[in-house]
């Protein structure tokens, strides 16, 4: 989609003030007043514009659009089917999820429907196709939302009902055409578990099967299949009368969905972002945390995304919900520009008066109106989006390094039993992440499909789970001159969760050979020492034998003392990497410091940043590089000469002081 | 009820033992050694009494009754609802309760019927009329026990079936009138949870609607009404034969039944205390809880209540189980007498050999008879009863101080989502109460309903929801020269959780407006000055702007340094404080012995305790003063003159040395 | 059974490989290479052998036992009820478990039949019978394995269908023969709880009854009666055609059922033994542990087992699963044998490639051949069997001291609702097994029912309830010149957790009364002095007075200073000790060193032995002495002399060097 200016607003809920006209009116004199151009409509309205079955009421919602749309401000619109009407839900009781435990919802919350029910599918295809004959040509509308946070309902968001029992059947027999295979891609003879009827086969569940880890694999392959094709069943219907583009809000490392499949069937990646800020002093891992995701919602389609919703001041899930700090909404609606937002949007607009929400920041209250710090700070950030924006939109992240999430080996790794069942695949990857985060060097976050060859450096950390071809693809990459970084436990197993017998699947590209895998307990940690220095290790510890690669460094102690923990291998044009244990933050640090350094992938500010700082860089005929300083104090960065600063146009250089959460945005001068 | 003694036994279970006749006689003899005076009687008896359906066995407990009165010693009559027999659940299933979870309960455990069931109702009416017709006029009985501890049956105490959805839809409908006001007042536009048919409406559970704090507040109400209902039931039944009073025993801060509710319908008030003694060396916060739960129970009425069950020596249920320590029994029973209880009886007065209860502690165990430190306890505690006896009956506490606790704005409170999940409203409540309880000051505690002009000084912390009209009678209560205590998080919501938008409620009387509030994490936590001392703080702290207040004291940290955080606001005659964060206890015991001072509220013998002691006193023609030293310690206190030991009726003055544990009551001399 | 080598080897599951006839030819070689001369065939083979009902193959079995018993390797045949095929399940639903919460399971796991279900057994009859007709006579079969790891379905193994509940009835109908002995004999009375109907009675679940603790303890019996029967019934289904022995496999401290019943339906016991080594760097706890159940299994017959499980390298069900150390491997399969075992068998030969256990260690892993650590440690201990074999195979640990440990006293003691909630019997047995173990004494571990006139220590810790008859054999055995070390609530209720009323039932014997037992919290914690030194204690603390016993150690603290804490009452030829207290470890191994000197029970090498080291003693002609080392750490033992190396031969004498975990076996010289 091609937007004219940075998008800033968020999501606005009229229906809940349709009997006090005054609101309304506020609601758009404030908006302008906080250079809001854009806002969310629709997004749990099903009851307002269908109220009994079959009974349409678009005309509030048109109007309301109307008088948006005169006062300069776009809609995104959003098909209602986020949560859905009591007379829907009463009279068609199918159309609700059936738990883990077999039990069907009751009616209530949100996302609470099967995406596999006919029915859901028929009242989904006339609501949404009444929406978009009635408005989806609308001047003011810009974008279609599908839905909200799919499969959000407190749950995991699968359904284990009659019907998608069915259709997962038929999914697996689409997958594997006979029972023979199946049983051998699943391992079946292993506890007896021989299918001998298509019809013995069940989703996953606890009083059940759920030890097979082909199933439950293929289980979740099928879930995020299934959602998918709900989601394009959806954008299809919108389709027979709008030709808008399309998005569904993404969530915060959801395991249940596949996100790099889901985002296929949509025009422009969205996401909502709702950091813990202020969990403690120490803002970093949060920072990280989210800078992974902005990072991964702009990797999946390589081009800038939607910051779908934020909160300008608190969240109200947590056990305790600090409110933003002052200046922390400017850094952190910045964050997201850094890493490839074209919009800064929020949940919500005006705080509602009941119910499970009605606590969660939104820019206004129900105490006060303008008259509020958090009303000043959305106000500010809108005046810069607004200033800085056109220098924006034509620019976007293109880093040269790319660190592999995937979300099958997300689910196997942590699936399989054993060596360890603490295995946090987010967490390694982060630690990975922050290496880079920390040196300011941009990375993108891809998934084991995508073309190994944009990239000079990819890091694949924990990569148990090999997809088909993928260590042919790794092969060629390193072949042709790429740098490629992996670790223990990875070319593990194959896509349904068969351990690969034989040598490591890139056994020529590491030089490897794997022995043993030690997980050793806290009073058996272990180092190693690396340019002379002594780095901490635990959690997991391979024992390998160099056949072929070089040593780079040894463990220091337990038996397995002297046996290799970090290699290097030539091969090719290029070089493979080994880490064999769980390293330490610092040790990553510098190991992808000099990593990059060879590959000329460095920040363009200063080779070292000070803690809690980081730079990004959006790239276009102009440079627009984010300065970051996540800590609660002033801190000097040397930059060297020729900037400006893109906000002012003023000439900086030398050293350049930031103020607590500052994000300064400088160009070559 | 009229009481010619302080009660002193407890409840008797001679159904389990009547195959051993020489037991029965035995109780008798160790009875009056303990001077023992009125057992309860029936409370698990139906099996025994109704052992096949229509068949009544009440010979036995007619006996028994006149044996014991014989011997002087009087029965509280329990109507026996608290268990059903296994007959009746196995012919009519229906009796049995629902849980959250849509199963009906299997038979066992005690409290396990459904109040709203038709068919509970007639089988309980003809036994209740049963009981009374043949025993409700015996001249021993002196009280209706019904049921027990209504509720407590491992659960919540609330039933899901459809005859209870069913009741909970008509009292509704009573309620709101129409869908319309219904939907309004729940705010149910948000997530599109219109209801546009009474039959949509659930109750709150985990697989259905539970967000929804309106529908779950209005739960909770119907919860209390209807069990309320049925206990109305139970007395209307005994009352066709039996003009005796009426009371239930109430437990320990039971969260699930509104007992300011159910209260009305009994005649008095009695309650089951089991405070955890022991569990550290510092006895206060154990002293303090039940000191708080014995003033609620004497509040409800304004009248003495009745401690009903207490232990002799342990209890069984917690994971680890003291036993008393030498004097704490007769102080623990004293400190009911000191909040206004007329009576100290036991749960039990002999073990039973089997089942859960078999390690309860009673006055007789296994093993011995009298030959028992628990035995010798006791029989002190009705020694000391039955001499100070007319007294005390006398008298009544009747403080000038009232604290604010409210049933329904616990249930909202800690229903609502943010700013923190974690509010332990009993726990705020604690700290004020604590505050009184150090300065020896009595203190009623109250709901919103109760008439406050009968007080000159009343807190009121954490008080998120107003009831209808409550600002107005407070606003009523300063103007006319009452002083006003409240806290952060007050006046939030109203009667159906919906936020009160605009200005704060009490606004003029509290001279402030609120903005934001945070909830800082640990690492946050900010301290205020007062009196040149500082004080921590944390939790929750808001942001709010004195508009008429004079600041007292004002935050030390974070963004909000220097904002308001103690204020005081003249207002008519009367003066309100805000306490704009969460304060730690010293400083409220520093706050509030300085409010008692200025409305010249202080306890009669010292103006500083020494920690761990305190004062309670009865009001009469000569005031009785309980001064309880609840250390393991000897204490020394000044007393000033012209005292007299109400026991031994001889002079004290001076100083006073409290041995360990020890309750001394004084008169003027 | 007689064997004529020690075995070596383990489970076995080549229907996993059935299509891959290089892997099986390499598994013979391989186990050639290792020692290997005995597998476990079938385990999970149901689904191959009866791939459609009454569909047999048989063939693919036949031959790989013809091609082992070729190369000298025997074979141990499994049934296959450890998992049951999905035709089965989906056939015949009802063979399939209930849960506590009244859901029928679905297929999938392990053991998750039921075994009442008649259609269960008709199925179980014709697989085991033609399992028996087939190979139960093939020279290469030793024993029968009978299904696998009894009730270890990851729940607690019962199932609550309508036919269990049925057979449960009818057993208890068996057991009080009239609903008014079961009522008495489970006191209920209490609650309202008298049956008055055979079929009012359901096991206990958690929405029903499971307070009533007579009703559990009888539940609990049942599942054990139920799991024999069942275990009889394939016994007697293999008879038909075969006259080998059975074994079935036991677990660690399996609490579901009591191995004393079902161990009394086999020929030979065996377990699966997966001790957590490497937990921590102090591998004592563990050792003990493993120790403890070594010598149970031994004790249950009085005759030498088989070790039929346990790891050559790692599990992997742990949240951490180390790797064993080198010499580990050897230190534990020797602990086996130095306590009885006359076997050292794995799970399994070869890793799967899928499913569950993947990634449990095996001697074969999926990357590598016999080229690893855990291939030569399992080549070692081979070779170490095959040379000592004939020497430990004519002997056995025949100790003169034993420990209770009981499984009904086991579920009634942590069952009780007081005087704690976490009550670990478990963990206070091992405290006094621990003891034993430290002194390098051999100790038995039998249950109530053993006699005790073939020992002359005997301790009982924690023995709460007493089996009929029990006190009058334990008179007898002090009676005539026994040692008896009982404690704190003992003795407290009989087989249907009924108490004792009056004295206790061992009154004269111990010479002591009991008046109170406090459970103090931490800050409360005790102490005794003993021979000049204090020694903590804690968690109960019985208050009882001496009325005949000789003191020999009192409280130091608390109301409870000076009462008796340790007492010594000499009763006819013997002598009975009290420990009133919860005491500390190092109180145990100095009073029950003092125990064994009386008794002349010591090791026979040293009277200290280092920490970590400990000494067993397989008694025969030639007493085999095991000297085992559980330090990662050199030590020095003095042994004195006349000692010569059983695998050697070499004499040794004086000071002897272990090295890290070592096993040594000496012999007289």
């Amino acid at each position: 989609m091609e937007l004219k200016n940075m998008l800033h607003g968020g999501d606005y809920n009229p229906e809940q003030w349709l009997d006090c006209p005054e609101i309304l009116k506020e609601d758009i004199e404030l908006m302008k007043k906080a250079h809001v151009n854009c806002v969310t409509l629709g997004v749990f309205s099903w009851a307002v514009l269908e109220p009994e079955e079959g009974v349409f009421h678009f005309g509030w919602l048109k109007e309301i659009i109307d008088n948006l749309y005169e006062n300069g401000i776009s809609t995104i619109l959003a098909t209602p089917t986020g949560a859905m009407p009591h007379w829907m839900t009463a009279k068609y009781p199918e159309i609700m999820q059936v738990g883990a435990d077999g039990r069907r919802n009751l009616p209530g919350k949100r996302h609470n429907f099967c995406y596999t029910s006919a029915k859901m599918r028929e009242k989904t295809r006339i609501i949404d196709k009444k929406l978009a004959e009635e408005l989806g040509n609308h001047p003011a509308v810009v974008l279609w939302h599908i839905s909200n946070e799919l499969g959000g309902n407190f749950g995991d968001g699968s359904c284990h009902c009659d019907e998608c029992n069915a259709a997962f059947r038929r999914w697996l027999k689409d997958k594997y055409g006979s029972l023979k295979e199946l049983n051998k891609a699943w391992w079946t003879t292993f506890w007896s578990h021989i299918y001998t009827d298509w019809e013995q086969i069940h989703s996953p569940v606890p009083n059940g099967e759920n030890l097979l880890h082909g199933l439950n694999l293929d289980w979740r392959r099928f879930v995020t299949y299934q959602m998918t094709d709900f989601c394009q069943w959806e954008i299809g219907s919108v389709r027979e009368y709008s030709e808008l583009p399309a998005t569904t809000n993404f969530m915060f490392f959801f395991k249940s969905l596949d996100y790099y499949e889901l985002h296929k069937c949509m025009d422009v990646v969205s996401w909502d972002s709702y950091p813990f800020w202020h969990k403690s002093k120490d803002e970093v891992p949060v920072a990280v945390k989210t800078a992974a995701v902005h990072s991964m919602m702009r990797s999946m389609k390589k081009k800038p995304f939607l910051l779908m919703e934020s909160t300008p001041s608190c969240i109200n899930w947590r056990v305790s919900n600090p409110v933003k700090r002052p200046q922390m909404h400017m850094l952190s609606s910045m964050q997201a520009v850094a890493h490839g937002s074209d919009s800064v949007q929020y949940f919500q607009w005006r705080k509602g008066r009941g119910s499970f929400e009605k606590f969660h920041g939104a820019v206004l209250d129900h105490r006060n109106k303008d008259n509020t710090r958090t009303f000043r700070d959305v106000t500010e950030v809108g005046k810069r989006l607004k200033e800085i924006g056109q220098k924006v939109l034509v620019t976007c992240n293109k880093p040269k390094a790319a660190i592999v999430f995937d979300w099958e080996n997300w689910w196997a790794v942590e699936d399989a039993t054993g060596p360890r069942l603490d295995i946090d695949y987010v967490k390694t990857f982060l630690t990975h992440f922050r290496a880079f985060w920390e040196a300011g060097m941009d990375v993108d976050v891809i998934n084991m499909d995508y073309d190994l060859a944009d990239y000079e450096l990819i890091a694949a950390p924990l990569n148990y789970l090999y997809k088909e071809g993928y260590a042919k693809r790794v092969e060629e990459f390193v072949r042709n001159g790429g740098s490629y970084v992996t670790t223990y436990w990875s070319g593990i197993v194959n896509e349904t969760d068969l351990c690969f017998t034989g040598e490591h699947p890139l056994k020529e590209v590491l030089g490897i050979r794997q022995e043993e895998i030690d997980a050793p307990g806290e009073e058996f940690a272990n180092c190693i020492v690396y340019h002379n220095n002594s780095y901490s290790m635990g959690g997991l510890c391979e024992i390998v034998h160099a056949e072929g690669a070089k040593v780079l460094s040894v463990y220091e102690k337990e038996y397995y003392k002297g046996y290799p923990a970090v290699t290097r291998n030539d091969f090719g044009q290029g070089t493979a990497y080994y880490l064999a244990a769980e390293t330490s933050q610092d040790f990553l640090n510098l190991f992808y410091r000099e990593r990059g350094k060879e590959r000329g992938i460095v920040n363009p500010l200063s080779e070292m940043l000070p803690y809690g700082v980081t730079v990004s860089v959006r790239k276009g005929e102009q440079d627009l590089v984010f300065l970051q300083n996540f800590n609660d104090d002033k801190v000097t960065v040397e930059i060297g000469n020729q900037w400006k600063d893109a906000d002012t146009g003023e000439g900086v250089e030398g050293k350049i002081e930031l103020v607590p959460f500052e994000c300064r945005i400088l160009m070559k001068a």
